[in-house]
């Protein structure tokens, strides 16, 4: 494939796709003395006295680490973190064009939970926020639990996360369009990975009250042995409350809404012939979706989604992530919560809104008004909720957005 | 202090002295699917088969870690991690001005010699380079050993090693000047800590033979038992072959060399009245040395060194620490043994060489000759003596040193 060999010439051609670049100049003895001995001893003492103050003197408060232990990199699976690292650097990439944050690759040499959180709390004292990135489930749930819980910095596992709030954009829009409400919908999600796992959590904040969950062997319900885990269970006890069992065949039939965090092509035509009236089909397996787009249409489905670019409807985290963090640093969040997510799923489905049409029920990943927008909605309910260490007006945190973007 | 408020609003206006740069674009969708998915899969595909392509397709093999706890930050001790922080970017814009090194600031949260070397470890995937600053001792000893034992990344402690270079580099000048055989001098070294112990042991690698080393109870010798731990017991055992005992002003008898790495005023002008013929004084603490300058060429000295930039013949740091990582990297050296810090402390040496006097042993701080010259001797002895993972000509090194050095 030709576009694999120009990514890997360009890959070689730049030795790698970030650098760390000064913001002061050092011409003579006195730059040197400014930026180092003696002068740099005086933003010392006074940290020294203030922690707080890393965010005047330092470049803490924009920094985000992008941390992998590369054991589930996009759809290559456990290739390792010195393998997983042209994807972390790419991460890095999005993060500084599309929000201005200066986020560091960090792959891990291990897969240990213990070691992973041992590593990125040591991290606390250089950066503001984390970007946990392409690990395994079920490590990685234990993982961003842990580090919500035992430090002070905006935690974000962008698989689950990034995913959950723009299919919840997508999906807020899609349900305006054929006129449901997202409260009396069922919801079929086929996966039970991180994603999929993140998603009905953040559609059930959303207040949907009908989800099954299916994996391989069929629905998740509570009670079912074969095959679970921690995460499992939780997500079996918190949807199908009606117990359904059986294959996705059957579970699909008379769903409003399938949202595919799965494999390709597991959704047949004669699946959304069972769904009911104006099928919401997000297949958003990479790079081939759980059921093709025209084969859903003949089928009748009424709007779908992907995650490919060459479709419509793309959901792409890349109209989350930026804006989450940027948002989050303005207002040096301690934490990214719930309804934060819930703000910025909300602010991007706004930004469709106005031509909203079965194609288009999400902005393109290059619309600039995304991160800005999403900035100034995660910030004001961080603001709202306790988590902000400081307190700065939505519109500013928008304003310093669309000028720090890179697009 | 005038040079402190300006220094302070410099890290304000600036917050911070660094940040984090793309080397791609990131203007639509074709430029996303090189840098990020899918193109991005196939540099990953390829380091999964070799983990050597890191240095092809990242930007690892240009990528340092200046690793920090914060427990002996300049002259201000123990003030923690987070008041490091402007230490540490500011060596990672001299990382980069002077050598072109992508340095990246990481202040470790804990003082735990485990913790850090374990965090250390941890970043093999994702950095070809570290440099461990303003960490205490003893705990620096033991955190470089193993980490030099248990990784294959080039370690440099740059308290430790980039001072003994230096002064090494400047001693072998001034011997030059007072026509003595480093073989035979009689040398004082004050102080005990980390990079009185480096200097100590450098100067033995370069073949000095009488070395005595004072604390603050006088001469370490085999066997005194008061005030001693690990790091001074190999060191007593190393140096004072005639087990000398007493305090600086009696060991100072008939030296030819004293090296201060202590606090301020602690030699006098009696006590370089005791040295053989024209002394030379190396008093390196900052910001007040062992003995003023003018007092010292009052008592007799010949030759005086500093570490302040107001005297001439500065011992910098910054002579050393950019060139070392930068021939290090060059050839992807696996460790930065006594070897090569002794080529560099000969090639900073050899640029005094033409114009050597009494005034000038060492080159300044801001020779764009230095880090070039460094660079290519290191390269050289990596190759020599089998830590190199690639062979290129120390010519190829000094240019691309040249060529990537932003002075």
């Amino acid at each position: 494939m030709d576009l694999y060999r120009e990514a890997l010439n360009m890959h070689k051609q730049k030795t790698g796709k970030i650098k760390v670049e000064c913001k002061v100049d050092l011409k003579d003895q006195h730059d040197l003395s400014l930026a180092y001995s003696p002068g740099v001893a005086e933003p010392c003492r006074q940290i020294a006295k203030n922690k707080e103050l890393q965010y005047e003197y330092t470049a803490k408060g924009n920094l985000v680490a992008v941390v992998s232990s590369g054991t589930a990199v996009l759809g290559l699976g456990d290739i390792g973190p010195e393998a997983a690292l042209p994807v972390m650097e790419g991460k890095a990439v999005l993060f500084k064009k599309f929000a201005g944050i200066d986020a560091f690759p960090l792959c891990v040499g291990s897969k240990d939970v213990d070691d992973i959180v041992n590593f990125v709390k040591l991290l606390e004292p250089t950066f503001a926020g984390i970007n946990l990135e392409d690990i395994a489930a079920p490590e990685c749930f234990e993982i961003e639990k842990r580090l919500k819980r035992e430090t002070n910095m905006a935690i974000f596992h962008d698989d689950q996360h990034g995913t959950a709030i723009v299919t919840l954009a997508g999906l807020i829009n899609a349900l305006k369009l054929v006129n449901k409400d997202i409260a009396s919908v069922k919801i079929v999600v086929n996966g039970a990975g991180a994603s999929a796992t993140a998603v009905t959590k953040l559609l059930l904040e959303a207040g949907a009250r009908e989800i099954i969950v299916c994996d391989r062997l069929g629905a998740l319900y509570s009670g079912r042995s074969e095959h679970m885990n921690d995460a499992k269970i939780e997500l079996a006890e918190i949807t199908n409350p009606g117990k359904v069992k059986g294959p996705l065949s059957k579970v699909i039939n008379g769903a409003d809404v399938f949202i595919g965090l799965s494999v390709g092509n597991i959704l047949t035509g004669d699946m959304v012939k069972l769904m009911d009236r104006d099928p919401v089909i997000f297949a958003l397996a990479n790079p081939t979706p759980e059921i093709d787009p025209g084969l859903a249409r003949e089928a009748g489905a009424e709007i779908i989604a992907t995650g490919r670019s060459d479709y419509a409807n793309q959901i792409n985290n890349v109209l989350a992530f930026p804006g989450v963090l940027r948002g989050a640093l303005d207002v040096r969040a301690r934490d990214i919560n719930d309804k934060m997510k819930l703000a910025a799923a909300h602010a991007i489905a706004r930004l469709a809104e106005k031509e909203l049409n079965k194609e288009y029920i999400i902005p393109a990943p290059f619309d600039s008004r995304v991160a800005p927008e999403v900035a100034a909605a995660v910030a004001k309910v961080a603001m709202e909720t306790g988590v902000a260490r400081i307190n700065i007006s939505p519109e500013e945190v928008k304003r310093h957005t669309e000028k720090i973007t890179e697009l």
